[in-house]
């Protein structure tokens, strides 16, 4: 599957805003969270900051997705940005813009995802090739990521 | 030292408002946090709730409370319910009552807190026993709070 | 309970054997063990190296005792020994005496223990006081440890 | 550099003797350790274990390797069988060839190991890619992993 465009609706740690289309050529780490969910807190989101910290310069970039589906008003960006700031995240993290047709957000829905943590690796060439709920082994992870930085880029 | 009366705007998990006076013969784990401090979540939290599961029939009494001292904005009682829900926290919780005169609410001054989390124990007769910044062991807790439950209640 | 004596062959990290009644007045926490036993490598053994850290200037003494009753071969003292020095274990460990009746050593069927890890903690009076097999919750011990330590020294 | 041969004394976990020549075209993951080594025991072997669970029917072969350089008189197979058994560790898993001239084993010197746990790991071309002492982050060798299992099978 091709991968979706990611609908933001406000960036942090980026000087501009980022789309799939800028990161073609790169493999694409997308960690939907919820910043008031436990197995995100605990799991999810360190393990992407790891992988941030060891495979950004192989290739990999690492895209937090702020996809809240639950609790609207009690994890609003005010209180993302402090979240961001005291557990020192430094990859790239978009709020995942809201739907006006009911609580889950744009980009959830255009992939389907099921719930936080989610972890979705998208390849050198734009397609998915990873899509995963829950909590994710490291080195199962490191596998798929290890595989996809060794493809060639397509022209 | 004896210790200082709470001072609670907003109460969670008690269906009305709590005093150490009310408390007077029981020994009580006073937990401040803050629900975006990450040593809290990832260990303080989790301790009070484990001892509150093993020592409340013994008991203890657990308390947090809530000491919010920085990004107000970000950790207001709306914010704090979704987290008490998601983390499944059943311990009484009060929001410690904000100060006019400055960011560090009233309890967490009175009882001269450097910071989150802190445990501080308080014996049968009402007094401070233990005042502890930062993470605690598990067993050194444990000891002290078997060594206050071995204390008689006075009268 | 009255607490059986130790039947020890072998010492180590003490210069002199060691018996229950010579330690009567103080707190002894009886940690079980095998060398080759998960559990008791991944939690019984630091469980107790961490007690001795934490209690024995508060009159804890932490005991270990080797108590073989499978693969005998396969953990001779020869094999503690380097056991003992790889793990930096600190506290007194006595090899469970063997017995010429069967697998189960001399203490180890005294105290009717089920396996290994069992802790034993034995109060300043000499009566068993707790006797917990498999893996212990590290508050929970401590609690007991508290508990007796508060208790007077007995005449 | 080629991958030198094992030079093994006897074998746990495997019908037959096993030769890196026979493994040409599979990755190999080459596990050593020593069965008193603490961080053998609490991350490389679980770590090898987990490789093996993953990643066997992708064309990884783990491959135990007991290295044993120190305390050898209470490291010998016995020991080693009844280790093997109460971890429950399935991948094959060889006695590195004692030394005549010295305590450092025969396969252990010839890759030039500086100790316990190395991980090395052997593309499909028999040629050693990856060689890491001590702890291993579990997704930088799964990613390793990766790379080396899509890689195309020389002939």
């Amino acid at each position: 599957m091709q991968a979706p465009e990611l609908a933001v609706s406000r960036w942090f740690n980026t000087p501009s805003p980022i789309t799939l289309a800028d990161l073609r050529g790169r493999v694409v780490l997308l960690h939907a969270f919820q910043m008031l969910c436990p197995g995100c807190v605990a799991h999810g989101t360190p393990q992407a900051q790891r992988a941030h910290a060891l495979f950004h310069h192989a290739g990999l970039s690492v895209i937090g997705l702020h996809t809240v589906f639950e609790h609207h008003a009690a994890m609003t960006p005010v209180s993302l940005e402090a979240f961001i700031h005291e557990y020192r995240l430094t990859f790239p993290i978009g709020v995942d813009q809201a739907s006006a047709d009911g609580p889950i957000p744009l980009t959830m829905a255009r992939y389907e995802m099921r719930g936080t943590p989610t972890a979705i690796l998208i390849g050198r060439d734009g397609r998915v090739r990873h899509h995963g709920f829950g909590q994710e082994d490291d080195m199962a992870l490191g596998a798929v990521i290890g595989t996809l930085l060794a493809e060639p880029a397509t022209s």
